[in-house]
């Protein structure tokens, strides 16, 4: 006989096609809806079926919104002149929460990595050379490459200063350095390097 | 402005609530039903509904079924004279992954935790005593008691021994001692103890 309960087992199926959940988390994770309080169960189907219904990209800037333009292209109070590009997401949501960056962004949705199949085409990098090259009201003057310091971050990175270069932009990249916090003991050497070559006076 | 668009948030939240899912986990979670396929998101929702509405308790054996009695208790080739039980539902598809036992079980679906308020009350031991009276043309005549070797399985299996005393059944409870391929220098002193017990004629 079957181990569990068939639509258990189903449930459980679908709960490990999440990323990073295997079968015995997701075993309990199906035991839980099975068991929870209803308003639960049905507060977390609609938010599924909501995300699902009313989150698509921003036209502009590439974010997922549940407006469009999103909350950050309607903002008139920001500056529409600099515009901070991020691989994902997540990025631009960690960079809003520091609260100090008052421009606008432009989402890739991913970064180029051609051994994985990811070439230009794969991201949102057309959408960005259009924003840019738009004779709009308002003109990008700044783009900051706000990608990580991996090989991947690096590479488009690079090739976004490359495609970029033509529209007489100022073109900045985020620093690499030390975290706030770290020990320099226990730093990495590129990381290090990094942090020397980027010095500032004192 | 909030961190994520609001039908993000929501499904974040919402995700937050399944047992062991962080704030970070559960972003990820939310960030890849949003860009999911179509057929997967559909198979989730489906399977979480169906989980809900389908699936209820063996009203025999107490155990979480599709059917009523659940497949267990309906097959005639099962030993209906020995019933083994079980703190979770869990422990029971663990014990019938062994493929070894021919009896049925009983789902207590819980152990009694003082400290916790769970007395037997909070637990299916009613059930369990009426299942044993019914004068039905099936008697039970061996209790197996597998409840864990920890504080409350241990209370649990007491109780039961003594609430259970008066309907003459052979009663039994599960081996304790070292799981096989356990290296017998790293047990601890109650588990060598409880093998050294245990001990039978080689």
């Amino acid at each position: 006989m079957q181990r569990y309960a068939e639509p258990i087992s189903r449930l459980i199926k679908a709960f490990s096609g999440l990323p990073g959940i295997g079968e015995k988390t997701a075993s309990r994770l199906a035991l839980y809806v099975l068991n929870a309080k209803n308003g639960y169960v049905e507060e977390l189907l609609r938010s599924i079926r909501d995300v699902r219904e009313n989150v698509s990209l921003c036209s502009e800037c590439m974010t997922f919104s549940d407006k469009d333009p999103c909350s950050i292209c309607a903002d008139r109070s920001r500056d529409a002149t600099t515009v901070c590009v991020v691989g994902d997401y997540r990025d631009m949501v960690a960079l809003e929460a520091t609260g100090s960056y008052r421009g606008r962004y432009h989402v890739l949705h991913g970064l180029l990595a051609p051994l994985k199949g990811i070439g230009p085409d794969e991201i949102k990098v057309k959408e960005l050379v259009d924003r840019i090259r738009r004779p709009a009201p308002v003109t990008v003057r700044e783009v900051i490459l706000a990608t990580a310091f991996d090989a991947e971050g690096e590479a488009t990175a690079l090739y976004l200063k490359k495609v970029l270069a033509p529209y007489g932009l100022k073109l900045t990249r985020i620093a690499a350095g030390i975290p706030v916090g770290g020990h320099i003991e226990y730093m990495d050497p590129s990381t290090l390097g990094r942090a020397m070559q980027g010095r500032k006076e004192a």
